[in-house]
């Protein structure tokens, strides 16, 4: 090694030791011929003295010296608390200078302000920052902490491939030509979804694996390109037994920022979520339940509220908003697709006030506080369409309420299980949303084609789909979805049901999953699992703003990386040498198709 | 669970309870009305009593039952010592069949021979059989013993992109459209280099992680497409260091089989490696030293013998070797390129037999035995040519030697350190030996093109690139190299002088490695690791044949998978989706190049 010590290990003990240190220099005052040098390295800080002027004056921020020289207790009064090494200094004999450093693009400093294109291009400067550095430290801890609870719980950890076969109709996989395949190409995989499967069937029965995971998506905020998940799967469980292991993974983890979760963790089921929060990931930190005014309003007047489904929630102490924030609460109406936000104004003094009030006859205007729960003081939102649309209106709207009011409060946890989500829903709402719908049916799957329908639906719900409650489950936090996962399909005849009913027809079946129908014949066993996405989680661990912040090189939106500047265009002979426009040989499709006849 | 128990924690104690069992039938016998099943679980196995004929009729093997019973003894005289479970058996109440299983392509039997192809196909039946169950299991510990032992000495786990940019010339890269920036390419790394040095840039010190790499190899024996290395670096390191740190591991590693490694671990030579033993990476299982005889035979009157280099290897009792074997020899040359083997037979009785020996003159044949160290009864092979193809011959007919007398023995195991490489070999040398030579210069990188030199050839390693020695090493158990690394260059300047050695010039470095050299004019520490070949590893540990046993789902030479049938052609609304036929656009391309300039 080049130094005898860490920077951060040093103290009193030390003092009167000749000791060789290395790091970077973060900051030098020079006293009169004199240097103290802040000199930094991972372990932490300590505090150099140079006394030749020739040798510090050339010195610095962020070059790297080794330094030889003696401990000594720093004189009387200028001892620093704040610093583990704060009782001592070294008094440099040698000073070698390892590297130097140009001028910087920004200071390695917490406080000082930097767009974030300049600090993922010189991401390796930001990551000398003590919250980058630390977020990253806590993930590998993480990592840990995950490993280590499940290899004591019986799991085998198995590398599953990423250069595999295109999923479900292809959509959002990224593809790899097959150079020595002309013609033919590898897929990404979105997740380890049917190698996990297939290794219940191979009788593993324990897996994890914290995967890397691939999902083209269109830019939605806060999504990377390639992402991370804690997979796990296992054979002969329940529902029960899959959340009690979720449950001790977040126990633990949390563990790590000193906070305590209280288990068993609570359940609310998907229909309930969305009555009450009108979400299904909702934020539990506050309580603020939507309510269903529909009945209320069956007779009213007012052609607004002459709507399928009519909802409120109320903000306390909304009643004093000024007329300009009311507007702004149109607008955040506006960018969730919905003409506006309906309000009254319960003013403290019991009048109801604002633009809707004077539209609602005697026995609405009676009423209204005690159905909403208003007090005197609140204000009350409305949203009126499709259930659907109105829930999803409201649900932002509490959500948006609970930050302004502060009732969601800095350092609040709040989990809850969603389960009984509905097995299908109609293909057009999931486009509507923003995924993909799978197949060519009328119905499409809300968690995925291999989750199995709850018991008391295996028979009914490719004759009644929208009723079909599906065997999953989903753990949110603060709103935010950290995993999910299911008791999935094991028979290959119930199998091709749920896929005939997303439209995926038996050819199509075969030749996409062919081999998973396929290991179904020969002693699947009954098998479960979940996934936790592993950026979102670290992401509330470290508190952090985005999952950028976790990752050691992540990407912008759009998938650029501005440390390398991929994706780059490549060269014609890279594109030839690739065999990127090479057609399939038919020897090579023939083969392909043999291996799938085989497996019928 | 489905169950209560694992079979294979069932012993005397239970002896009276109530359980409930899930697994596998392995086998089943029919004893007058009563059915014996051994079912098997991935704990173990466990006897299995079913009464009723109608019950147990229709099980056949693989059947995945549900067994609730009573724990009891087995009748005297029953008891399988063999087996942990074998004095107890369950006696079944009821019998649930969770699934049934056709008949099997092969049986989950250790003892079937079965051919690869069916075994990757139904490769989930493959892992129920013991040996390949077995290896997944073990390639979990150790992932499990490296990160606990790496985690114990301060190193941090972080996860590097694998959507990155194409590195050096692209070459033996995959592609990955980018369907967001049409015309634009990731490329899957080939390990996280680059990224690992940044991280030393950033101030980790410590790094590790067990990184999926990738390269687009032609077919050679025993690689795959994708792959796993232990990546490890560190800052303020010396070679001894990280040499240090991968003889722990290699110890923690061996005692996973109970083998005890005993540390320090030799070192030799690049050069010393390719004079005894004809190899860089020598099996040091056994002697049997190359000779060099070129002095012996200066003056010779033999034509074959007329060559820049002869050499001898010495194969002990080969005298006796049959005229069809010496011809095999022959045959064994010829596949290394080379015309023929030649040999003299060192017969009991002294006299020396065979073709070349007639061509030798007196002072040759008296002395050649005390030459080669042969003695009476032994074969002395010859290889005349080029230094490097002479004892490259030799070396691969050491290593038959070992295999044909015995000498290698199983189970024996030997560790090396090679050490002192050369900084380059000729740019025809590399792409001969069927490596991709980087850059357009004359030499290219033994090592690869971020390795320091020693610090006595820092000066003079452009000058003269013959004779630089590279602080790299690399370690070798039984003759397979597992692991290699080197000290790296943390200076800019040094960084370009190397590139230009390799006949890349400055702007080709800017583009393709613009970040890394914009990263070392800030403050780059000195640093250095090594990664171990993680399936190479496993391999030896397990005892298997190729590194296709212990990858949980490989792909077969021409990486196809057929489990999966990955690659596959894909549609022309894929093709389109993903962007795959764009081209880039001017204005993406000038962006990139601003990010470029930017870092020069």
């Amino acid at each position: 090694m080049l130094r005898t010590h860490q920077l951060g290990t040093l103290n009193a003990e030390h003092i009167g030791e000749t000791v060789t240190l290395t790091g970077w220099v973060a900051r030098r005052r020079d006293h009169g011929g004199v240097a103290f040098l802040d000199l930094r390295d991972a372990s932490g800080f300590a505090q150099v003295v140079v006394r030749e002027e020739e040798v510090f004056h050339p010195l610095r921020n962020e070059f790297v010296l080794q330094i030889t020289g003696t401990v000594e207790r720093r004189p009387e009064g200028n001892e620093n608390p704040a610093l583990a090494t704060g009782q001592i200094e070294v008094i440099a004999e040698t000073v070698v200078v390892l590297n130097t450093s140009a001028p910087l693009p920004f200071q390695i400093d917490e406080h000082v302000e930097v767009g974030e294109e300049a600090r993922l291009r010189h991401r390796y400067l930001d990551l000398r920052r003590p919250t980058p550095n630390r977020n990253i430290r806590l993930r590998s801890e993480a990592n840990r902490i995950a490993r280590n609870l499940l290899h004591d719980d019986g799991f085998v950890e198995i590398e599953t491939p990423t250069l595999t076969r295109s999923t479900p109709e292809g959509a959002r996989d990224f593809l790899v030509p097959a150079r020595l395949a002309p013609g033919s190409w590898y897929a990404l995989p979105q997740s380890p979804q049917l190698f996990k499967q297939l290794l219940q069937v191979g009788g593993f029965e324990k897996y994890y694996q914290i995967a890397r995971c691939y999902r083209d998506e269109d830019f939605r905020a806060d999504r990377q390109p390639e992402f991370t998940q804690l997979d796990i799967e296992a054979s002969f469980v329940e529902q029960d037994d899959i959340i009690a292991l979720g449950e001790s993974l977040v126990k633990e983890l949390w563990k790590l920022i000193d906070v305590e979760i209280p288990t068993p963790i609570a359940r609310i089921t998907y229909h309930e979520a969305m009555a009450k929060y009108g979400s299904d990931k909702p934020d539990l930190r506050f309580g603020l339940e939507l309510t269903d005014m529909t009945e209320f309003f069956k007779d009213t007047g007012f052609g607004v509220f002459k709507a399928p489904h009519v909802g409120a929630v109320v903000m306390p102490g909304g009643a004093t908003q000024p007329r300009r924030t009311l507007d702004g609460w149109q607008e955040f109406a506006k960018q969730r697709g919905a003409k506006g936000l309906a309000y009254v104004l319960y003013k403290e003094d019991g009048e109801l006030a604002g633009p809707v009030a004077k539209n609602l006859n005697d026995v609405e205007r009676a009423g209204l506080a005690e159905a909403t729960g208003a007090k005197p003081g609140d204000c009350i939102f409305f949203a009126a369409g499709s259930k659907n649309e109105a829930r999803s209106l409201l649900g932002a709207a509490r959500v948006e309420i609970g930050h302004r009011t502060g009732l969601i409060k800095e350092g609040d946890w709040a989990f809850v299980w969603v389960v009984d989500a509905p097995m299908f829903e109609p293909a057009a709402a999931a486009v509507a949303s923003g995924d993909v719908a799978v197949g060519t049916g009328a119905w499409t799957a809300v968690h995925h084609a291999f989750t199995s329908p709850k018991p008391e639906f295996m028979d009914t719900f490719d004759t009644d789909p929208e009723n079909a409650l599906a065997y999953a489950y989903d753990i949110v936090c603060n709103g935010n979805e950290i995993g999910g996962g299911s008791i999935r399909i094991h028979q290959a005849e119930l199998q091709q049901r749920v896929f005939k009913m997303m439209g995926i027809d038996e050819e199509s079946a075969q030749e996409k999953f062919g081999f998973l129908l396929e290991g179904f014949k020969y002693g699947a066993p009954p098998h479960g699992g979940i996934a936790l996405g592993w950026d979102r989680v670290l992401q509330l661990l470290t508190g952090s703003d985005s999952i950028r912040d976790v990752i050691a090189f992540p990407k912008t939106g759009g998938g650029f990386d501005p440390l390398t500047s991929a994706p780059a265009p490549i060269t014609s002979q890279q594109r030839k040498e690739a065999g990127v426009d090479s057609k399939p040989e038919p020897k090579k499709a023939e083969s392909n198709e043999a291996a799938t006849a085989d497996a019928k």
